[in-house]
């Protein structure tokens, strides 16, 4: 296969790669605001995708879809010392409304923890009002001062999920829950194999008493949290005054979750899947999975196309059939670059032949097959192959690139040579993950819940260590 | 069936009525944030709903869903004079990001005109990139000083479509199409038997060339603008400099449109639609079409409400089953208030006599019908009854409610007495509309593409009549 000429190869220069791809795949693009990017019609129907299969999930599992305001009270917002102080330095202030200066600012959302506390604490008067299990699909706004697109904007699309609880155990229990839809979505749906587990106490959420993540490594060997769920405990609802007549009829503090998935997810599908010529979308997430290109303007070959696209679609595999008066190679290109699964090519040889062509995106290899034959049946088929094959290299690239550090100096090689994931030791205190952040910014990127005993003291300052955590750069 | 005493009725106060529900319902909820509205479960449930079946008719033809800032500069805004005359009084400034106060200052987008100009001015550069057909679905801003739930909030959820064509039949047809669109969901979906017709020049869109609407009745004789469509023409296009190549290779200016619907159709499907009891939802648009409510505790009838909803489940008509230990009479206020289609009683002399009781919410009329039939085909029909039986309700009564005034008289009779819809003749003269204005606040609604003539002469000013006018009380 040739490389696609218009844009830079990924070992080349990844940042560059990457900027190209989402641009003319027309996944994002500038937009004439500082800083905030247009989610483009290929990122939205991707997004959409991901909404489509989560919500569902979130649904299955007892949540609500609600919408809470846009913008959010400075003192609503201060209630909460270190939720605050983490969120402070990033948010938008709106001063005025109209023509008229407002007597409190208000910030927009950069994320709505605040918002649902000062709601629960009004609706839930007792046990028989818990859980309360809402979610919202929205945007948040962080004012980063360095923005790229998909991984740090100063607006992103997300879902982020809020519940409250009658016991520890169940917000506990929803924590992980939660933590682990994402993680499914992540293996069976994005053939991304992220790693799982505990921040360590520096790198939790604001606010949190702790957080889950799943981390996933791109094709740089820089590290990605995708997805985050947090435990909150008491904490939030000791601030807002958040209680409950419990079944003793006595009044308790509810128990707190947040969980959330961004846009930053489709940069994990680039980051992880693309390649040289362009997207490579796993066929479960794609929203299109196959486009059929007709060779030559043949009426038999349209018909033909017409009645492959037909059956496609009885079928619910959604399909194009580019008829345009485009060259086929340019087709082959866009298509290409779009990431679309399969691709069906028909002319009029082939059709003297009998036969037909699909090609995979993934590995780009040709198949003849009969015209004869069920073409819907060997579509599919094709998918669940790439889908699978698709995991499977991720996989391996991923192992391959997760290394075992015994000291300082192996971080430092393995970090200024080939950066990936990184297993080491670690005793627990923050002095250490401090030193290590020292050696270019690597940082714990969680502790596994599958922990490995990679060896028994801190790689940092040999003491005994308590934990192995990966380490990593991040985005 | 006896009153809900938990609601005021409608007769007696309009107002508080509709507040009574929306809260009651589960539509709205008040926030922590002065003039803006929590949408809630029940209220998501059905946005969501109407947001599924508008995207298909959108995505049908053609249409791509993107998603731009949440921000506008101001610079952006003023661009074009009418339309920041327009917004600017009620647009919310961010003047700082994290710390420091911004060069220039940002609104939360009331509408989202001025950025999609700004990305067709770049992303468009000959006919062959023509149409672009976007639209987005997210929350606008607008700064009102009396705020009620889902009428009229500082923020609120909607879509907006915004389009570029090559020429102007093009944006015609698109603005005429989408108007069109937006009719028979509303009378198809909703049973809402909307007017449609033009603005005049006093009441169209700032910016706008013309705009197109479909107005509602309210169970108060007061209209609500439901949904508009925009034909721009090349006013935005200039301003922003919007040019393409035609086909004779000569610049020209793009021919734009822009389309919406907000939230606010929830408060018309609940001022139309809704009773003393509580919401009546239409069942092609309700989240639920139907609740089972098992009369006792009994084992068997427990078994024989599980199989009615797993048959219904088969068949996609979602449903839910109440076997809670709440009384019978709690549960019926309960789902009546929240407005399901159809409620399926079970009990154990029911069992025994081999019936089932069905209560449709439109009429409250019970129906009881042998176990041993069809049940889902029997819902099925009912669905199908209950949602012609409601627009034809409410055509009679916007019927009734319509009114013909041959002169200033006449209309303020008609607004003191028993507000409605009013047809009148007018002028065209802009003098007239607002003299009419003087009289209660009556508006024009809009000029119908359906136009009767109910006289020679104008209403206001005795000249020469040119359109029959709808003329109406707004919320």
């Amino acid at each position: 296969m040739i490389k696609n000429k218009e844009i830079t190869s990924r070992d080349t220069d990844f940042a560059e790669w990457f900027t190209n791809i989402v641009q003319k795949a027309g996944i994002t693009d500038y937009s004439g605001v500082k800083g905030f990017f247009i989610l483009a019609p290929n990122g939205y129907a991707l997004w959409e995708q991901i909404q489509a299969v989560l919500d569902k999930e979130f649904k299955k599992t007892g949540h609500k879809n609600v919408y809470m305001p846009v913008l959010i009270p400075e003192k609503l917002l201060k209630k909460e010392a270190e939720h605050i102080e983490g969120f402070a330095p990033e948010v938008a202030w709106v001063t005025h409304g109209g023509n008229q200066k407002l007597d409190d600012r208000l910030c927009v959302r950069p994320t709505s923890e605040t918002l649902f506390c000062d709601y629960y604490s009004k609706c839930v008067k007792s046990y028989r009002d818990l859980p309360k299990l809402y979610n919202q699909w929205c945007s948040v706004v962080r004012w980063e001062k360095e923005t790229r697109p998909l991984f740090r904007g100063r607006e992103f699309l997300w879902q982020e999920g809020h519940t409250v609880h009658a016991t520890a155990e169940e917000a506990e229990f929803e924590t992980r829950q939660m933590l682990d839809i994402y993680t499914k979505f992540f293996y069976d749906y994005l053939a991304i194999p992220v790693i799982v587990g505990q921040k360590t106490e520096k790198e939790k959420f604001a606010g949190a008493e702790y957080t889950f993540t799943c981390e996933a490594l791109m094709y740089n060997g820089v590290s990605l949290q995708s997805a985050t769920s947090h435990y909150f405990g008491q904490k939030f609802s000791k601030q807002f005054d958040m209680q409950f007549l419990n079944k003793d009829n006595k009044l308790e503090y509810m128990f707190q979750t947040s969980w959330g998935i961004s846009i930053r997810t489709l940069a994990a599908i680039i980051a992880v899947h693309a390649d040289d010529n362009g997207l490579v979308l796993p066929p479960r997430i794609a929203p299109t999975k196959a486009v059929i290109i007709p060779i030559g303007k043949d009426e038999k070959v349209l018909e033909a196309c017409n009645k492959i696209a037909e059956n496609l679609q009885k079928e619910d595999i959604s399909c194009i059939l580019d008829g345009s008066d485009k060259s086929p190679g340019f087709k082959f290109n866009q298509y290409e670059m779009e990431g679309i699964p399969v691709r069906i090519e028909l002319g009029p040889r082939d059709l003297e032949n009998g036969t037909i062509t699909l090609a995979r995106r993934d590995t780009n290899e040709k198949i003849q097959i009969p015209l004869s034959e069920n073409i819907n049946e060997k579509v599919k088929n094709l998918l669940e192959d790439i889908q699978a094959n698709m995991l499977k290299r991720a996989t391996e690239r991923r192992d391959k690139m997760t290394y075992v550090a015994k000291n300082m100096k192996d971080i430092e090689e393995i970090i200024t040579n080939h950066p990936g994931f990184i297993k080491a030791m670690w005793c627990g205190d923050q002095k250490c993950e401090e030193e290590i952040k020292k050696i270019g910014g690597t940082k714990s990127r969680c502790m596994p819940f599958e922990q490995e005993v990679v060896g028994d003291t801190c790689v940092c300052c040999g003491k005994k260590a308590k934990k192995m955590v990966i380490w990593g750069l991040q985005y």
